[in-house]
């Protein structure tokens, strides 16, 4: 599935709620190839989840769906213990949603994502992980995960033979073992675009990245990640192009990949 | 669509929600043909709405969505003002999950009925009415839609020559202009399984009702439906198969209508 | 309680929920003398609303329960019907969170204003009027409303006798008959600060307004309202404070009228 | 506080959310001393919570707040990971709430009691015992804290200087650490109205519980707990009467120990 010479580029979406905006949807959609639909139970509703739909597919763009713990207030940010059973009907409930709205526009769904907690959770613990996998399979076979590159996701789609889209971060740096720099630490966010676009290059040319401490660890990714929430976001995304033009790198949505 | 020998029955399931329990899903289900499932705006949540999935199907009774307004606290029975493409995305999303998750299970949505408040406004009022229609043809659009035997849902469908099931109560009593008595006034719900019988005998075979007042007017119903937190349903089940066999009139599934 | 020479100017604040950040609370603080709070049923959390009450405090300004119909996904703009008795209990739920997490910082709690659709209803309909009032005199009966200068709010205070403080808006066009120019119509926002801030000056000087088609009305208000999530909120406070200067007239919060 | 022969005897009140009801609040009302009700957020609408403050006024039945993690769905039962200054302010939200709806109604709060996750987390985790705790102080330093007899909490509260209510179960099983028994394993809660009543007078008389392995271990509480949803509560309530009856012990309310 990946290719040194092509590269998806994937930012969430559509987790605007009611009168709240949030992210730079607008401003983003020309740079990327994928993205990731929040589903309404970490943000979205169901009329920008609609728009959201509309919009990616008059911009040619990979849908996947979005799903998150159940928690608003939280912007499905906090860890919940629920029990697998009823995190996999979650998710079908929220795969189920997207995905319908997306055929009822013409489109069809792509990829599923977790969302935030889920996603961290997803990366490390088994039965989450498996709950995520069993919800994709009984809604449709053949739907991709996507989530972290090297994570205990992409171990299991491996086991299970489930095609996985392996992720890395633009505007996020790593730590030695991998894992991301949790948010609770002030330098976890990568705001300068041409250090992000020197990170995308490293990953894609060199297939490593260089954690915080220096270290520099492999890595294989199909798609790259940018935060709708990262003020720097365009900005990034400017950067990344220029050094893909550079590079000879193609942009291809995970649809096509 | 409609046959003098064969009637559908139909009730709302799976409007539990967490712990919080509803209804007698399980004593009702030997009695019905179709089911209208809850899709978590009213009640039901994404465990409940499967688990009546797995069962509805494993009782071979059609299962229909079971969309309402935005409203768990009101339990969807509160009129909202919400403008026709809000309300128009809120429905696809529902029966979106709905669907998914039918089709997760091997089986495949027969049809959407409104529910509550909204089941009212739509019955009267075409913004309303046309929201849900444009919602239904987006997702699917041969997907019939249920809702009052000679209500504004059913003139527009016919208008739009869209499927419609034409549905009336077992146990509930109208008014002499067709409508059903408000459940503000105490005599609104009919609790005698004979007298309920009796209703649908004369819908069936008759086709007509007898009014509070003494007035008869016409009716023409496909389905017949039964409130499931009627604490007589069981016994008004029991009733009207009891009629059914006697009258040699058949239950069958809305989708072999 | 009004004077020709000094009046109270409130904003709505605290409407912020979750990662979801709306208004402009930091910039308006300083022109403000009351900030009526969201109590968490149309916007604002706990943590935005006890950090938008210990800013209020800190600045000195009256603090006001801007308790609203349970709304999140529409920002309580959408009408409901609620019987009145539950529309009571949730308005004392609201009111009661408001004023004790006011009084754990060392304030008191100095009015209550209904929000958006609750606002529209109560100044029209007698039995959501009543249940604001029930709420309040139950909570605490020296507690005054705040609602729209010569709307039934008014004219029911009056005849039981409680304490209201007529508002006016500066940033709203009028109708002929008194009420504000429906948001669903384009022209009926103020942008114009010169234009908002004349309309202040007429309402405390003259007395009266020009509605939009020239009519004049008479108006007695005690408090003029700015909306925070008007684009131009910031420089439409600074020239009504232009004005207030020239026309010698005081800024005084509600607590001190 | 605490007396050989006066005790407490509390149940979780007023969970009943809109159409659905939990619980059998008017059978046991009659039997308790103290009422811990649901503020909203695990369970509670502001109609169920007014009418459970007056009956518990109306049978002279202390009240407290029994605020919970934000998780309807979960019915609180699920941790959740939230920020300490975060939980403060959400405690904070909570008790006001039930605290002005109370002294509307002409009664005060009695104490506070987490509920569900929350209780357990407290029991064990400082962050949380001690957002907790600043709710609490910042509410009214006065107002006790109730929760498990030898836990954390009672650890820091005792630091603080802190007034707190140690509670024991009738009818759940303790592990020999001094925990309860896990809801996840059969055996964890007795429904057996004379053993509940044993262990009850064991609690009083003896100040010793035996485990689920036959250890004994010493416990001092000042309050019992009944648990709403146990199908037995009344049957053990009266069993427990009995017992307080031969042996001479008085149910006295937490606002009179």
């Amino acid at each position: 599935m990946i290719s040194r010479l092509s590269i998806d580029i994937n930012c969430d979406m559509g987790e605007s709620f009611g009168i709240y905006s949030i992210g730079q949807d607008e401003q983003i959609f020309p740079y990327i190839t994928s993205c990731s639909i929040a589903c309404g139970f970490h943000g979205g509703d169901p009329l920008h989840i609609e728009k959201t739909i509309i919009h990616a597919l008059h911009e040619q763009v990979s849908i996947g769906a979005h799903p998150s713990y159940p928690d608003l207030a939280g912007f499905g940010r906090r860890k919940m213990t629920i029990a697998p059973a009823e995190l996999k009907a979650i998710l079908k409930y929220q795969i189920a949603a997207i995905k319908g709205m997306t055929e009822s526009e013409g489109g069809r769904l792509a990829y599923v994502k977790p969302h935030g907690a889920l996603y961290n959770t997803a990366s490390e613990q088994e039965p989450e992980c498996i709950a995520i996998l069993q919800a994709i399979l009984e809604i449709d076979d053949r739907l991709p995960l996507m989530g972290l590159a090297g994570s205990l996701m992409e171990e299991l789609t491996q086991k299970y033979q489930h095609p996985f889209i392996a992720e890395a971060f633009a505007d996020r740096k790593y730590e030695p073992d991998g894992n991301l720099r949790s948010r609770a630490k002030e330098d976890a966010v990568i705001l300068n675009p041409e250090e992000a676009a020197e990170q995308v290059r490293a990953i894609i040319m060199d297939q490593q990245i260089t954690a915080i401490d220096g270290t520099v660890f492999p890595i294989k990714a199909h798609s790259i990640c940018i935060h709708g929430d990262n003020p720097q976001a365009v900005m990034i995304l400017q950067a990344i192009d220029r050094m893909l033009s550079a590079q000879g790198i193609q942009k291809q949505s995970i649809a096509a990949l």
